[in-house]
């Protein structure tokens, strides 16, 4: 079986996101980095690439360089896809330079910085035909997928509410101020767009309740904002939400939440049953019902549905984090290239998901700062699948 | 020591709440059950008093005739303060009735059925000079003590969030149909006003994020409803919440959460740290930092604030539950007896708190019929102590 | 209902165990102080009997004089049974006097100081045919019964290992040196007997094993000690257990287990599934299978056996504790003395369960010294009921 | 950098062990695989190796084939070290093979298949100077090097009672009659040697035990044995433990504890604090403390040392696991070739505790037998570095 062939735009030493993304390419052996552009410095891309074991004449001092020339070398040695681990404002224009090279994109969250290149990248990945992976980590956990399957298969009747929260602390003093980098761009309006917070964490609880749920959000209404002197975007915020079945719930996102590390979690409530999964202890799923007791369902462990156990690669108790979760998402990206141009069911997020987040981003910032309750979130763009 | 001399209205055979009453009261061996108009049907009260080893001479009819004969007995016989345990819609004249006739007053929740009535009653309250207590019981923990210690106390600095969430699941299907007098009475606007779920336990987790926090909610905005088909009240909702000093927080309360028990937890996050409390396990204060590692705070353990250390009744590890809780509100009202008409510290909740209940319950179902956004719960009575 | 009359030897001004007997006697209302011996001190009898507002000619300077003027008081007025909170070389001789005297007892655990005194109780018991209960606590838990109820059943399938653990941590400094009574004697061999850990918490560990699993302990083989610089009684140990089913154990107690608070622990795995308890968090009792998810059993919630819901005061979500679990045993006791002289079934423990633990102490102190591997554990004397 | 080249023995298609090698091995993209001879039937390896990616002619029929050629090759492109993922029993013969023809070993546990093997590796590893390690994988988490660094830096105090239990569930069952291959060779006298469970996961048990103490256990009590009908080898077993220091412990190994995953659990208790960890939730160690509240010390949290902060790979609240503790022990070991001859720190487990744990296995054996009571674990041989 032969590698899929990865390049990588960004990631360079020392930053910390590109690292996640090559463990999580390298674990199952299926992915292969052939080549980077790591960096706009040109010295340093080389520096970096020289890390990571590649030849010099695979290293490029920008993706331009990269996509041109790897366009050009036999189909059996050139990358197949490029990974995009670039800041947030330049995921648009190279995903939209890949494309049109005739590379597959995965691109690390979020698609673009607004709603409308969100479109317009959905409209060029509809015409190119390549294939678009975002990576909405969460969603590859094998918990978070047998408690989609179980929604799916309506053991728990219709759903009536949904609540998630994401909590994190590491925003609760100013640490902009005292050259934290993540931070300085993450509350730069420039740079971030018109949210911190809903942004950078909201958009993965918004895409993990509707991911799981297979509901859709149709109206919210919302109250975020700045907690520290100073600051001009949110760091902190909840929205009620409404979803399109009647049910109700809310979303939780603070990046001031003193002592929180990265408690992401998601509670679904239907009928007949309902579930409980907490991303910091992954490998459970609390199922409680109407009738019997409470059941602890675990990673591969026993009465999970076939995709969940096909996502777990060791047997219970023996536990699985982040890192293979993300690799989930890679290893169905890589599921997907090797049978393109088929395409079979691709259990990865794409750039529906995307202009949805964006969606959810916008309408939550114009919310926020409105008299008006209620701010519909139906849009003809961004249907699922 | 003399035991307090307690007079009971409602908690007949059978009433789930009466028993947790007289439960909490026997406790610590400091209050004497004397006499009690059990039901409103005669020989029901009566059978009900001889049950508890009353004489038949102190079971009474009605609790107009209870308060009359006893008003007139030797003042080392006659009860000291009546509990009211009856429906809501009652606790209102018994209460005036019972100040009226010389006795304090201890009444489970609500103070009142409407805010005119709990005002009209903290009047009455300010002209007999009696005592009143409201059996918020979830105020009577200790860890809920030591966090509003630890608050007062200003190590978590100022306060930015806070949550809190009240899940039950008991009313997930129409049991109101299949004869559960508990749910019908609740769910009938005749008998339970205008709210089922936020007047019953919503109440609840607003007390106890205003109790703890010291703080009050300026504004709110809340989305409540029915979820089961032909219901009229409220069974489920959310509400945003923002404090006088700016903080934004939430609160949830939900009688549909399908396999919850009794799942009220508070989460408030200062500048410095933030504190976790959840009631299902009520030993247990979790407490998370800036820059150290989380800790957990015990019951009987170590590290207690003096007026929580008090609360407790066993060393740690030895678990303490809801009676111990709900009969530190016992004591402390005893406690208040004792020193009457000295006033010293009174350590148990009161009409101020049940004003406060009731100004909630209003503005939040006011709120979720409107397309106004944000409501204002100040309001000139009702301050606290 | 009349209430059963109890009086106390022991328990005076701020002795602990006293206090928390008072507190389960009384929380069910069932139950009446009528008489006491507090002290050994008659002043300070007196001075205890007042503050529990006994009448002063029901309040005695010694249980002989109790014993002796109670049962010459008329039957409806007299105690029906006594309750011994004395220090434990008493237990022996108040029980034989009070059984002597015609009254039900029931004792503060352990029996007696050394087995032969429990052997010649166990007979005494029987020439009277009065009541005698044991409180070992931990077997009024709700989740204790369901536990037993479980096994009982036969749903796990035979028994092959029981794991017992009781872990606490206030020995772990010489505080017997500094002034702490509790340690003083429970490390002095002339009041504590040959055991101190063992003895104290190590029998409840012994109890709770046997009790839950009805399985019977056939050989042991120990290695207990001092851990304590100057201690010549064990504070630590474990003890490897053989059932007479086969089953292997192992039974840990200590009590220099620093930080840790009173962490009884069971874990008992059948053929077909297992159970795991903590008493620390006694509401809670999970199950594991061999072919289908973990299970979470509740008090007060779904699926429990009729014996162990008849345990819960209060609906699932409303911990109870350890003062709960206490008065279960009261009720249990007050129960068998309604029906006295029938005899139903007797939920509660006994003697044979003092005999039995006696002899497991003793054996234990054996085997630790000795270089034999294995102490036969069966005794004609102390059969299980 | 160049990347480490890495030869296999063993793991061809469908081989677990193998996979998980491989998988650790590559996730911090610092190890390449070149080469391997993946099963006996040569066929079989040449599939196996091309599903892995690699050219044909580093596939090899058998592991002498391998030996004998990668040694000829060039030294910039023959394999650096050779991992060994073979049936046990082959572990020895293949190590001596790999060290003669001067390759450094990584092998799965155990070492050999017997003690006085392993102290003829551990002098031929000597004589060789090359490097061997044995993936004790527990070992790798950084919250058990947490534990290692703050038991070594005496914060805890001495230390007084170790406890390790292991418990399993897969053997609760005669799954060796059905066909379960993992069990049939490990029930098996001839392939696995005089010992299942306490060889298979009792010495990951007493390595931990060992290896974050840094203590030594001098005596060892034991009790195991079969639990399943036709077994000859023990599946569940306690054993007692006395430390040099006279700690006095306890191990438990199981795999008839239904229900049970991989519930590795170790506590050790000193004079000033304790921990608790628990391979099932290995991000957390609990600190408890004989004077202030318990503390959770978290993964990539505050408050760690600089080794296990090394460790962490992911911002605390992402969840590590397994095989990112897997891959600390293979990280540690291309450091250990990277700077080969030169000798750091070598931070992963080796020979000696190979040695340690044969001479762990084989004393409980002959203890288990035995009706004499202590038997020594003191031995020249397998002092720890």
């Amino acid at each position: 079986m032969h590698k899929i062939r990865m390049g990588m735009v960004g990631g360079g030493k020392g930053a910390f996101i590109g690292a996640v993304h090559r463990m999580a390419a390298a674990l199952d052996g299926e992915i292969e980095l052939v080549c980077g552009a790591f960096s706009q410095d040109p010295s340093r891309s080389v520096e970096s690439g020289r890390i990571l074991g590649l030849d010099d004449n695979r290293i490029y001092g920008n993706y331009q360089q990269m996509f041109a020339r790897e366009a050009r070398l036999p189909k059996d040695e050139a990358m197949e896809f490029v990974v995009i681990v670039t800041p947030n404002h330049l995921h648009f224009p190279i995903a939209c330079a890949a494309l049109e090279a005739g590379f597959h994109v995965l691109c690390d969250k979020p698609a673009t910085s607004k709603l409308s290149d969100a479109e317009t990248l959905q409209d060029l990945i509809g015409q190119t035909g390549k294939l678009y992976g975002l990576t909405y980590s969460y969603s590859g956990y094998p918990m978070v997928e047998e408690a989609r399957q179980r929604i799916a298969s309506g053991q728990f009747g219709k759903i009536r509410r949904i609540m998630v929260q994401y909590a994190q602390g590491w925003l609760s003093k100013a640490v902009e101020k005292s050259g934290n980098k993540q931070a300085i761009w993450r509350l730069d309006p420039d740079q971030a767009g018109q949210s911190c917070c809903m942004g950078d964490i909201g958009t993965h609880a918004f895409h993990l309740a509707e991911y799981v749920s297979a509901m859709r959000v149709s109206e919210i209404c919302a109250d975020i904002g700045p907690s520290v002197a100073d600051r001009v975007l949110d760091d902190d915020g909840t929205v009620l939400l409404r979803f399109t079945n009647g049910a109700r719930g809310s979303l939780m996102a603070s990046q001031i939440c003193v002592g929180e590390e990265n408690a992401l979690k998601l509670q679904i409530y239907g009928e007949e049953g309902s579930l409980n999964w907490s991303q910091q202890e992954p490998n459970t799923l609390i199922l409680k019902w109407h009738d019997r007791p409470h059941e602890i369902i675990r990673s591969g462990g026993v009465g999970l549905s076939r995709p969940a156990q096909a996502m777990c690669r060791l047997p219970a108790g023996h536990p699985e984090g982040y890192l293979e979760a993300f690799a989930n998402i890679y290893r169905a990206f890589a599921d997907g290239i090797r049978q393109f141009p088929e395409r079979g069911e691709l259990n990865f997020p794409g750039i529906d998901d995307g202009v949805r987040g964006m969606k959810f981003v916008e309408t939550v910032v114009t919310s926020s700062s409105s008299d008006q309750k209620w701010f519909s979130l139906n849009s003809i763009k961004g249907e699922y699948k």
